[in-house]
């Protein structure tokens, strides 16, 4: 267990106090597409190692949607203080794929080599990776509840608590500047990547795409917010729609569009009080065009 | 950090301890509507400022819904031990409404100046209403994620995450009690309040309204419970239809209609095993009129 | 508030350490078919009486199904150290029916007496099984929110918040071995009992059921998984259909069907990226024939 350093910070002036986490490493947050109760059991296992703060970022992120659930962790992960993040949605789960760790700005990512955790990753810091050996049981055989490290998963389809949860752990009790003193971890430079498309913007117009659609129905694209700056209070035309240009979107009356810049420093489409993708009509993939 | 000082209670009879939290003020719980995972943002801000214990209440609050909020609120935040409450259903996000603080019996509640806070703040005491001044930053910045004190938001349409969640951390690490010596923190006497309706009750009749319907369809009235003091068994006239008032559900064959008092201690409309909405045929906000 | 020991093991290869938890009986589950809000007004009364770790395994279980949740329950609770689990699915709520605590292998279950905690407790340990002794306090009163032990409910509808949590707390705070030294609780022999069937295999044939559809629509059989033993990658016929037995849902294209076996240990029902329900065209309870 590790034991935890608080950093007092000296502040002059009470009204301008920034405090400074004390639980530096201190917390694995979990990630998943599992729903419920599958994740209570990687909980379970989690906690037969350590007995460290658990947090839950999502496990409804769209199912096997390793793009979405990239994009999801990339806008979240980065207003943690320094964790170990376990991150599960897995396709590929019982095949050849790798389980990796990486390591990124004081955080270490514990996912699939499916390019998850990488968006994330560069996001935080710069990210090394590495491999996690683990050797496959027979899955026929009878099931051990003490889920030990190096991972030897009993199951083929339930590595997130087979094999990436006693992971997330080790990680986290070994510290996240040593973890790789271990024979089952190894660096490695091939791993599988995932990028974002970034937008295109001149003088006439910024082109870009839909990344995400909230649960609010708000549309995120890769337009970069700035192209609203000094823009507020005009009329702007996207996708040949005009929409008013606001901080918020209770600026415009109840129903109607509303284009504006999200919480992650995007163009958000959206409409107050309703579905912005309904309105604008797009989905995630398609093209964003706004006139400047 | 907060040191905590556990209470011992010397109790004569093992039969009828009554332990006493450790904890007072040691925790921070948290609702919304944001379902996931801009939930988890909030938590890793909570968690650069404190590394008290975090609750969910609920992020699946109805959709800018402050009325059903707050009435769930009432019903749920009195059985925590004192504790700082985030709530953020926050249709106004990035207008000028206020964001506010009450301080009441032990607790703090920390949310849009938009009612939401006000109805269990008066079952947990004697509210004292404070704002936060905050400063708005031109949203089409680039975002950091460094979310500091007092509140300077990059975001004008994630104040759950810019401006809620860092205040709700300052209230708890500088105590319920003194949080308000801070020059971000000033008492007020306007506000956004909001009540619900008394339902009235005489010899014949009482007549009051639908508050909530909660997830299994139970419909729950703002009718006093004691009307059904002394009736169980019989058969009541509830908008002119007939239902046994009894203690259980299950005092019904599957089903079946049933009157009760659910645990809040209103009348209850509900159905075993099934929706009471459907039976009653009644909605949110609807007259409820029961024979007496 | 109990002392944690922790138990250092010495191990001489870093490669295969095993940690132990340090926190024996060290945190409370929460299982419930309550949705939100109302696990938090149980959370709520547990905080009263405790500041230990709280952990929840689901709370949209099947709406009172006490099968289902029985089902998952005894597939994900033994992942956990030793813990005290809270168990409220509880269709005949303000009924005789008792409440229990069933002690098995360290753990300590807390549920209505209707059979929900019982496959786990047998998977878990030898249980011993507790009746708690309560007095139903008349509904219609004013509710206190201050929720003591032994329970005494001011409610009849929410004993989850009324009975179970407080005694929850109870038996975390004086220990899972010695909580029933206490006037309120007593052992018994009689209660509900709950037992899933099993399959019959011979050389032909294995003949079983549905006992459960995950989110994802894996069908998860009683068929123990032992039967695919070296049947990698052949075709095998279920009930009638072919499919190919594989490890990974993915070692088939997307959207064909494949027999493995799931994280149970048993014959599982899928298709790589789509729904093995729908595919297979079977429901829970349903007849299941594979042909060997």
């Amino acid at each position: 267990m590790k034991s935890l350093v608080a950093t007092p910070m000296s502040t002059e002036d009470s009204g301008t106090y920034k405090s400074v986490s004390t639980e530096a490493a201190g917390m694995i947050t979990l990630s998943s597409d599992f729903g419920t109760p599958y994740p209570a059991a990687m909980k379970g296992v989690l906690l037969q190692h350590t007995d460290t703060r658990l947090v839950d970022v999502a496990h409804d992120f769209p199912r096997q949607d390793v793009r979405a659930t990239a994009f999801w962790l990339r806008e979240v992960l980065p207003y943690f203080p320094p964790a170990t993040h376990l991150v599960v949605v897995d396709p590929s789960v019982g095949t050849d794929r790798e389980a990796i760790v990486v390591r990124t700005g004081g955080h270490a990512l514990v996912a699939p080599d499916n390019g998850v955790a990488l968006p994330v990753a560069r996001r935080l810091g710069d990210p090394e990776v590495f491999t996690v050996s683990y050797e496959q049981d027979d899955p026929t055989g009878e099931a051990d509840t003490t889920v030990g490290w190096p991972p030897n998963p009993d199951s083929s389809t339930f590595h997130g608590r087979d094999v990436f949860a006693p992971t997330a752990a080790h990680i986290h009790e070994r510290g996240i500047a040593s973890f790789q003193e271990d024979p089952a971890i190894d660096p490695t430079e091939e791993y599988v990547d995932l990028t974002f498309p970034e937008a295109s913007v001149d003088e006439e117009e910024a082109v870009g795409e839909v990344l995400a659609i909230d649960g609010f129905g708000n549309v995120i694209t890769n337009v970069p917010g700035r192209v609203l700056a000094d823009r507020w209070g005009e009329s702007i035309r996207v996708n040949g729609v005009w929409a008013s240009a606001q901080q918020a979107y209770a600026a415009v009356d109840e129903g109607h569009r509303v284009v504006t810049v999200g919480s992650h420093g995007n163009v958000e489409l959206s409409v107050n009080q309703g579905r912005g993708d309904d309105a604008f009509g797009v989905e995630v993939g398609q093209r964003v065009r706004v006139a400047l």
